[in-house]
């Protein structure tokens, strides 16, 4: 249920003293191979963090033997320094693993325009090559060590009956926004696999998991999914099979994020049907998932469906608001664009709400997973120096 | 200082009992003449409300006698019932005014989904129209009688030393976006003016005030600005004198409406200069203003500087983060993008925050009010029905 429950995979997670106290702040995941094929997806915010900057140049070879993660400090905004200090993160592991540099991607995590202390880094790189393992604690230690304001480490698997496996481990709980993937996270496979599979791959699996989480709207300057593919099951995988596997794999992972979003105590599941094309239904969906008004509403458990409708309104795709239906957990509120039932039959005091927007045009439909906008979140938010 | 000091306009507002309790909801605004001269600028929700597609309609003709607004409901998602409620009060207004219906325009505010009690509305009508009156008294009244989450009436005027002025009323405290006029709002002006100015200058004044507040990025179903202009000052206003004074007096609202805003504990500004157009000013600015890591952080008092490069950076404008200054309350805390000052260096205590970002590419700047994200946001919205 990890990044080493597919073969050839090691993790480990240590305290390396990134963070002021002694929680684990920095983690290893290392491929043992045969192969080392690699793919990568990264934010699209144009600011950069330096670890994004470094990972993406490596990941132009698609391969990687091992990637560094730390929490503790972004290493975003930071300049040149910033960049050598992740440029030297990897010297360090390609050292202590036996590989290059070149082989070696660093994700960084925690607040922006700090920089990190690269002696403290390199010390906690050797560390945790020491402390390698293939164990699920190992694997769990390396999940803990990513954390932020997440309050449980995010681990998933997906066991193919042929004989190989996909794993994957992830942090995130705010500044968790679409359009790329979000968050750091690793996903490792023990199949074997054509290479040029892996990265289409992986950008399917993302587009329909990570990117439909939207707990905040706010891009993060890091976000990062790396996929390592070890072949040490010894059987093949097909493209097919690997992007269903990889898609189970980060939609479980996305789950865990929205479950563990700052200050969530809704979970949220936006899904819109009938829209012209797949693009629009994401189109409103999103911005009914990451509407104020809306996500105030839904935390005080009320089914206000005119904020919903004023959201599909303002949205950027074509809207008929005659054919417009929106039902909040099963119950239908709205229907051709007028009130269907009173707002308060709808128990929504549960911690699940889907809201579903039928817009009565063409075939498309998606889901965005978001939570709601509780004191919790201003209060997570206006204290933790993100 | 309001919508009666130019001359031919008189106001009332009265309880009509659309409330529930004795407070005051709904309000009228009728001009004199000699001249009829309107224009009107509308939400660009798709979900329009049935008095938006009404008066939509009668400002084809350019020219207004009377505007009736109401609070205690939004006649949004109403269907035809609805649209007939909203004919029928121009039509009572007509009659009891001795015009047309087609020279009425009908605003209302509240909450979406409800249908408007229409004989109340009526009645309430014909009370309003024997309360006209010219003085201040009246138009505080009819300020008031629009509100919903406002705490007070929002008015504003603007003399020209030539004989002519221009005055203003609105409401406004929640569902501010922008990319139309926001809210409700009606301008009266007594200068002598050629009708084909009107629409142009509003639009104009419009889009560098009300479209430039940006509370919490939903864009209502109701947003209506109006203008009325009697000519009864007998002096006459060129296009250019026009657009300033109508500018004057909305930017004057605009800011009433970001300093009662929902839950607002702090006012930000947020400007934006080095841009390549104004138009990427406006998209980095709104950006930043809508993002509620930064909104959050400064209800904290908290100048996180980093959250706003992060906002700058999933911006849709072109940008480089190497030319990225980030000034906070004049501290300078970024520079070539990279942290150049302590986070805590910039004092946020105050009420008002300035947010300044350079982007250093070009000369395209802008400047978009916002609020933060508070406690009392969250609380206003996940407990009243709007």
């Amino acid at each position: 249920m990890t990044v080493t429950t597919p073969s050839g995979f090691r993790a480990a997670g240590v305290a390396a003293g990134i963070k002021s106290d002694d929680r684990l702040d920095l983690a290893l995941v290392v491929n043992d191979g045969p192969d080392h094929h690699a793919a990568g997806v990264f934010t699209r915010n144009k600011v950069k963090a330096a670890p994004v900057l470094w990972s993406e140049q490596v990941l132009g070879t698609r391969a990687l033997r091992a990637v560094v993660l730390n929490s503790g400090g972004a290493n975003a905004c930071t300049g040149p320094e910033g960049f050598q200090v992740a440029h030297a993160t990897a010297e360090k592991a390609a050292e202590v693993l036996g590989c290059g540099a070149i082989e070696v991607a660093v994700c960084s995590t925690g607040l922006i325009g700090k920089q990190l202390p690269r002696d403290t880094v390199l010390a906690g790189v050797e560390k945790a090559a020491g402390a390698l393992d293939s164990t699920s604690a190992a694997a769990l230690a390396a999940a803990s060590a990513i954390m932020t304001t997440d309050t449980v480490a995010k681990q998933a698997a997906h066991t193919d009956p042929a004989g190989w496996s996909v794993g994957g481990l992830t942090k995130g709980a705010g500044m968790i926004a679409p359009s790329m993937a979000t968050m750091l996270s690793v996903v490792t496979t023990d199949a074997v696999v054509d290479p040029a599979d892996l990265d289409p791959a992986l950008r399917a699996a993302v587009r329909v998991s990570f990117d439909r989480l939207d707990v905040d709207g706010s891009m993060s300057t890091n976000d990062t999914v790396l996929l390592l593919a070890s072949g040490a099951s010894g059987v093949r995988a097909g493209a097919e099979e690997l992007t269903a596997a990889l898609t189970t794999v980060c939609r479980d992972l996305a789950r865990q994020m929205q479950a563990d979003a700052e200050g969530v105590t809704k979970r949220i599941l936006v899904r819109v049907t009938g829209a012209r094309t797949e693009d629009e239904a994401v189109t409103v969906a999103r911005t009914v998932a990451r509407d104020s008004l809306v996500k105030t509403a839904l935390f005080g458990s009320d089914g206000n469906w005119g904020r919903v409708a004023a959201a599909v309104g303002y949205s950027d795709a074509h809207v008929d608001p005659g054919s417009l239906d929106i039902t909040i957990n099963d119950v239908l509120l709205c229907k051709g664009g007028v009130a269907a039932g009173g707002r308060t039959d709808a128990d929504l005091s549960g911690e699940d709400i889907v809201v579903e927007i039928a817009l009565g045009l063409a075939d498309g439909e998606a889901e965005i997973l978001t939570t709601d906008l509780s004191h919790a979140y201003v209060e997570e938010n206006s204290a933790y120096p993100s």
